[in-house]
């Protein structure tokens, strides 16, 4: 199932997303996605809604270096064991929502990821039982200020900027997340390129590692890490984000 | 005045304390406390209401090495503009919570703290008015796991275990955060021991360098950093950390 969040004519609604192409209808779901849920029985074509970020996270959990060529890239090793860092939630901005550079910054880049969402409060998750706490998949784009992580040393300010973390397009609750194509295009280009298979820390062993230290609350996002090919962005440009069996997000970028 | 979270016989509310010594009141505020707030009318003795956290933030953002003599004790200067982490929100415990040691830590250290809490929504402060945007103060504890601090470089996983964010006992919407006096001590003993006109970057200040990046929510909490004499907690000893004017936020620590 594909789960949105979604500004119809009446509200903003949790929505089931139901066909294909144009003619996509969106099914309200009473109050919120996670557990047994049930459909209010209101609908409305896709076409007329917009799509809004499918959820907002207590918190937003992230992992450096989980691709060897990324970390290559970034002049280093990737570490033995994953390394963690967070996003505020304030970054948070839909599909087709602006990023917006600030000025005090000469290099924002997009780092295309791969997303899983949790589904159910826990804690202490081993590796094998990880699915079973996660409501599923979505996109994300881990914008960061590359020259401000580069000078803090922690890497808080350069990821947190407002509009930092687009989140989208919905939330896909059946795809297996072990040998997915994900790919990155600034203006149709091209720039990451890679699989899901070459993430050095798998999503369950995430889960596993996270959950060992802090609570994951349901709604909260845990974004995998990027591949290689992270570049800047400037204003005017729009930067799209697939993963396949999920969906693709695209955000424009402006200045500030 | 001082704004606490209590829980009473008959549930959990924010309530503002009267009195002092062992004859304070308890006077419930109806809703939240931001913003202008009422009073139900219910009250109740302290001494028959257990302290909560004061607030449960959204965000908690901490900052790294902001007194020049700790910077030195960790074996570097201290930076020139704030450098700035996360610690997640479920981490946050209440006044008298038990601090509870992870297995796989080695060390795990209290650095006693001056916490702001933001009283209103807000992005790009000048420091001039960010008293303005501030509800009031309280007393943290940024627990850290040193080692995995270390050995992780990014300061996420150390920082942010269940239990490894205390607050309290209170806010005080009065104080002056300027010059007050700051002191931890481990089981009676004093440990750190100094005053908040040491901050390298004062309270305004932070609030303008983080609210230049993210947009700060009512109730979202800054941690100022720590002076020098952190050390290490182990199990059955008590920390207490007293900020002048505020409170003194006392917690148990305990083998997981």
């Amino acid at each position: 199932m594909r789960i949105a969040r979604i500004a119809h004519p009446e509200g903003v609604a949790f929505v089931a997303l139901e066909g294909t192409g144009d003619d996509v209808t969106a099914a309200e779901i009473a109050e919120h996605p996670f557990g047994p849920h049930q459909f209010t029985g209101r609908r409305w074509p896709l076409a007329d809604a917009r799509l809004l970020a499918p959820i907002l996270p207590t918190k937003i959990i992230c992992v450096g270096r989980n691709y060897a060529e990324h970390a290559r890239e970034m002049g280093g090793e990737a570490p033995a064991d994953p390394v963690i860092f967070m996003k505020p939630n304030t970054a948070v901005v839909g599909p087709n929502a602006a990023i917006k550079l600030p000025a005090n910054s000469e290099r924002v880049d997009f780092e295309g990821e791969l997303a899983a969402v949790v589904g159910r409060p826990c804690k202490d998750v081993p590796a094998e039982r990880a699915a079973d706490v996660l409501l599923g998949y979505t996109v994300a784009n881990d914008v960061t200020a590359r020259d401000q992580q580069q000078a803090d040393g922690q890497w808080t300010r350069a990821k947190g900027y407002d509009t930092f973390c687009p989140l989208g397009p919905w939330i896909e609750t059946e795809v297996d997340p072990a040998d997915l194509a994900i790919r990155t295009e600034v203006d149709g280009e091209v720039k990451q390129d890679a699989r899901t298979s070459l993430l050095l820390h798998p999503v369950a062993r995430l889960v596993e590692w996270i959950s060992a230290v802090m609570t994951l609350l349901p709604g909260d996002v845990i974004l995998t890490g990027t591949p290689a090919g992270v570049g800047p962005l400037r204003a005017g440009q729009t930067v799209s984000v697939t993963v396949e069996g999920v969906g693709t997000l695209t955000n424009p970028v402006a200045s500030r």
